[in-house]
Protein backbone atom coordinates (compact mmCIF):
# COMPACT_ATOMS: atom_id res chain seq x y z
CA UNK A 1 0.00 0.00 0.00
CA UNK A 2 1.58 3.40 -0.97
CA UNK A 3 2.54 5.39 2.01
CA UNK A 4 0.33 8.71 2.09
CA UNK A 5 2.37 11.95 3.15
CA UNK A 6 1.25 15.31 4.03
CA UNK A 7 2.55 18.42 2.77
CA UNK A 8 4.23 20.37 5.06
CA UNK A 9 5.60 23.89 4.59
CA UNK A 10 9.74 23.69 4.81
CA UNK A 11 11.48 25.92 7.63
CA UNK A 12 12.19 28.57 6.05
CA UNK A 13 8.64 28.60 4.20
CA UNK A 14 6.82 29.36 7.54
CA UNK A 15 4.44 32.44 7.87
CA UNK A 16 4.12 34.21 10.91
CA UNK A 17 0.48 35.49 9.68
CA UNK A 18 0.14 31.25 9.46
CA UNK A 19 1.85 30.64 12.71
CA UNK A 20 -0.03 33.23 14.81
CA UNK A 21 -3.62 32.71 12.98
CA UNK A 22 -3.39 29.24 13.68
CA UNK A 23 -2.52 30.13 17.72
CA UNK A 24 -4.87 32.73 17.45
CA UNK A 25 -7.46 29.64 18.54
CA UNK A 26 -7.89 27.70 21.79
CA UNK A 27 -8.54 24.36 20.88
CA UNK A 28 -5.31 24.52 18.68
CA UNK A 29 -3.22 26.51 21.27
CA UNK A 30 -4.40 22.78 23.44
CA UNK A 31 -3.49 20.77 21.19
CA UNK A 32 0.14 23.19 20.79
CA UNK A 33 0.31 22.90 24.60
CA UNK A 34 -0.33 18.95 25.21
CA UNK A 35 2.18 18.43 22.24
CA UNK A 36 4.63 20.91 24.29
CA UNK A 37 4.44 19.17 27.53
CA UNK A 38 4.00 15.43 26.36
CA UNK A 39 5.86 13.10 23.75
CA UNK A 40 6.38 13.59 20.00
CA UNK A 41 4.04 11.14 17.68
CA UNK A 42 0.74 11.63 19.68
CA UNK A 43 -2.08 10.04 17.92
CA UNK A 44 -4.90 12.65 17.18
CA UNK A 45 -7.60 10.00 19.71
CA UNK A 46 -5.02 11.12 21.79
CA UNK A 47 -6.15 14.52 22.64
CA UNK A 48 -9.32 15.41 24.57
CA UNK A 49 -10.72 18.17 22.58
CA UNK A 50 -14.24 19.71 22.79
CA UNK A 51 -15.71 19.67 19.32
CA UNK A 52 -16.36 16.79 16.64
CA UNK A 53 -14.22 14.67 14.95
CA UNK A 54 -14.31 16.44 11.50
CA UNK A 55 -13.78 19.70 13.37
CA UNK A 56 -10.88 18.31 15.33
CA UNK A 57 -9.33 16.83 12.28
CA UNK A 58 -9.29 20.84 10.41
CA UNK A 59 -7.84 22.51 13.70
CA UNK A 60 -5.19 19.40 12.88
CA UNK A 61 -4.95 20.44 9.25
CA UNK A 62 -4.60 24.52 9.74
CA UNK A 63 -1.57 23.46 12.62
CA UNK A 64 0.09 21.45 10.11
CA UNK A 65 -0.23 23.77 7.20
CA UNK A 66 0.89 26.67 9.12
CA UNK A 67 4.02 25.00 10.06
CA UNK A 68 3.50 24.49 13.80
CA UNK A 69 2.61 20.69 13.80
CA UNK A 70 4.35 17.70 12.07
CA UNK A 71 2.06 15.40 10.91
CA UNK A 72 2.38 11.57 9.32
CA UNK A 73 1.00 8.69 8.93
CA UNK A 74 1.47 5.13 11.08
CA UNK A 75 -1.34 3.06 9.78
CA UNK A 76 -4.62 4.44 9.50
CA UNK A 77 -3.56 6.61 12.56
CA UNK A 78 -1.85 10.28 12.11
CA UNK A 79 0.81 10.70 14.65
CA UNK A 80 1.13 14.50 15.52
CA UNK A 81 4.31 16.42 16.93
CA UNK A 82 5.15 20.26 17.67
CA UNK A 83 7.62 21.48 15.64
CA UNK A 84 8.99 23.52 17.90
CA UNK A 85 12.72 23.40 16.55
CA UNK A 86 12.00 24.77 13.77
CA UNK A 87 9.67 27.55 14.97
CA UNK A 88 12.43 28.54 17.66
CA UNK A 89 15.00 28.63 14.65
CA UNK A 90 12.46 31.13 12.74
CA UNK A 91 10.68 32.61 15.53
CA UNK A 92 12.71 32.70 18.43
CA UNK A 93 10.82 32.80 21.58
CA UNK A 94 7.60 33.11 19.75
CA UNK A 95 6.00 29.77 20.49
CA UNK A 96 7.26 30.19 24.58
CA UNK A 97 5.52 32.56 24.57
CA UNK A 98 2.43 32.41 23.30
CA UNK A 99 2.17 29.22 25.09
CA UNK A 100 3.10 30.69 28.17
CA UNK A 101 0.23 33.02 27.73
CA UNK A 102 -2.21 30.40 27.12
CA UNK A 103 -1.13 29.15 30.78
CA UNK A 104 -1.67 32.71 32.07
CA UNK A 105 -4.68 33.01 29.99
CA UNK A 106 -6.03 29.85 31.45
CA UNK A 107 -5.46 30.61 35.10
CA UNK A 108 -7.09 34.03 35.14
CA UNK A 109 -10.20 34.57 36.86
CA UNK A 110 -11.04 36.75 35.10
CA UNK A 111 -11.08 35.03 31.73
CA UNK A 112 -14.37 33.13 30.74
CA UNK A 113 -13.54 29.73 29.21
CA UNK A 114 -15.88 27.70 27.10
CA UNK B 1 -18.69 70.01 20.81
CA UNK B 2 -19.50 66.36 23.14
CA UNK B 3 -15.82 64.31 22.91
CA UNK B 4 -16.39 61.00 20.88
CA UNK B 5 -15.17 58.09 23.70
CA UNK B 6 -13.66 54.96 21.33
CA UNK B 7 -14.62 51.64 23.98
CA UNK B 8 -11.81 49.85 24.71
CA UNK B 9 -11.50 46.81 26.64
CA UNK B 10 -9.94 46.77 29.93
CA UNK B 11 -6.54 45.10 30.73
CA UNK B 12 -8.23 41.73 32.93
CA UNK B 13 -10.67 41.94 29.68
CA UNK B 14 -7.65 41.31 26.95
CA UNK B 15 -8.29 38.09 25.12
CA UNK B 16 -4.86 36.00 24.08
CA UNK B 17 -7.35 35.03 20.90
CA UNK B 18 -8.25 38.78 19.83
CA UNK B 19 -4.74 39.81 20.72
CA UNK B 20 -2.88 36.50 18.32
CA UNK B 21 -5.78 37.41 15.28
CA UNK B 22 -4.99 41.34 15.69
CA UNK B 23 -1.30 40.42 15.17
CA UNK B 24 -1.63 38.36 12.43
CA UNK B 25 -1.97 40.94 9.86
CA UNK B 26 1.28 42.34 8.26
CA UNK B 27 -0.35 45.87 8.08
CA UNK B 28 -1.49 45.31 12.05
CA UNK B 29 1.88 44.09 13.11
CA UNK B 30 3.62 47.09 11.18
CA UNK B 31 0.97 49.88 13.21
CA UNK B 32 1.91 47.74 16.24
CA UNK B 33 5.69 47.97 15.34
CA UNK B 34 6.04 51.57 14.47
CA UNK B 35 4.56 52.07 17.74
CA UNK B 36 6.48 50.52 19.49
CA UNK B 37 9.51 51.94 18.53
CA UNK B 38 8.30 55.55 18.01
CA UNK B 39 6.41 58.13 20.33
CA UNK B 40 2.56 57.65 21.74
CA UNK B 41 -0.01 59.79 20.40
CA UNK B 42 0.66 59.23 16.72
CA UNK B 43 -2.25 59.93 14.56
CA UNK B 44 -3.49 57.62 11.84
CA UNK B 45 -2.28 59.87 9.50
CA UNK B 46 1.53 59.28 10.26
CA UNK B 47 1.33 55.63 9.32
CA UNK B 48 2.21 55.08 5.80
CA UNK B 49 0.51 51.74 5.17
CA UNK B 50 0.24 50.11 1.83
CA UNK B 51 -3.91 50.04 1.53
CA UNK B 52 -6.91 52.61 1.35
CA UNK B 53 -8.18 54.83 4.10
CA UNK B 54 -10.77 52.70 5.15
CA UNK B 55 -8.90 49.60 5.27
CA UNK B 56 -6.60 51.68 7.53
CA UNK B 57 -9.09 52.51 9.79
CA UNK B 58 -10.72 48.46 9.63
CA UNK B 59 -7.06 47.83 10.65
CA UNK B 60 -6.63 50.39 13.59
CA UNK B 61 -10.27 49.45 14.92
CA UNK B 62 -9.05 45.56 15.28
CA UNK B 63 -6.05 46.56 17.08
CA UNK B 64 -8.24 48.57 19.41
CA UNK B 65 -10.68 46.26 19.98
CA UNK B 66 -7.93 43.77 20.68
CA UNK B 67 -6.65 45.65 23.45
CA UNK B 68 -3.32 46.24 21.63
CA UNK B 69 -3.84 50.33 20.77
CA UNK B 70 -5.23 53.04 22.76
CA UNK B 71 -6.91 55.16 20.48
CA UNK B 72 -8.40 58.98 21.51
CA UNK B 73 -10.01 61.92 19.42
CA UNK B 74 -7.72 64.89 19.78
CA UNK B 75 -10.08 67.42 17.20
CA UNK B 76 -10.57 65.30 14.24
CA UNK B 77 -7.55 63.42 14.36
CA UNK B 78 -7.27 59.81 15.85
CA UNK B 79 -4.03 59.58 18.22
CA UNK B 80 -2.80 56.31 18.43
CA UNK B 81 -0.46 54.47 21.76
CA UNK B 82 0.53 50.98 21.99
CA UNK B 83 -0.75 49.15 25.67
CA UNK B 84 2.44 47.85 26.29
CA UNK B 85 2.22 48.03 29.93
CA UNK B 86 -1.07 45.94 29.62
CA UNK B 87 0.23 43.39 27.31
CA UNK B 88 2.96 43.46 29.34
CA UNK B 89 1.17 42.74 32.59
CA UNK B 90 -1.07 40.38 31.00
CA UNK B 91 0.46 37.90 28.67
CA UNK B 92 4.32 39.11 29.44
CA UNK B 93 6.82 38.64 26.64
CA UNK B 94 4.64 38.16 23.72
CA UNK B 95 4.37 41.63 22.15
CA UNK B 96 7.84 41.71 22.51
CA UNK B 97 8.11 38.16 20.89
CA UNK B 98 5.89 38.74 17.91
CA UNK B 99 7.56 42.71 16.89
CA UNK B 100 11.11 40.55 17.28
CA UNK B 101 9.34 37.67 14.63
CA UNK B 102 8.14 40.53 12.59
CA UNK B 103 11.51 41.52 12.42
CA UNK B 104 12.74 38.04 11.21
CA UNK B 105 10.23 37.96 8.47
CA UNK B 106 10.95 41.43 7.05
CA UNK B 107 14.79 40.35 6.85
CA UNK B 108 14.31 36.77 5.63
CA UNK B 109 15.47 36.19 2.32
CA UNK B 110 13.09 33.49 1.81
CA UNK B 111 9.81 35.83 2.63
CA UNK B 112 8.45 37.41 0.06
CA UNK B 113 6.67 40.35 1.08
CA UNK B 114 3.87 41.93 -0.28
Amino acid sequence: MPVRILAHPDRGELQLDAVLSALSDPVRRRIASQLADGLDDQACIAFQLPVSKSTSTHHFRILREAGVIEQHYRGTAILNSLRATDLKARFPGLLQAILQAARNDAASPTTERP
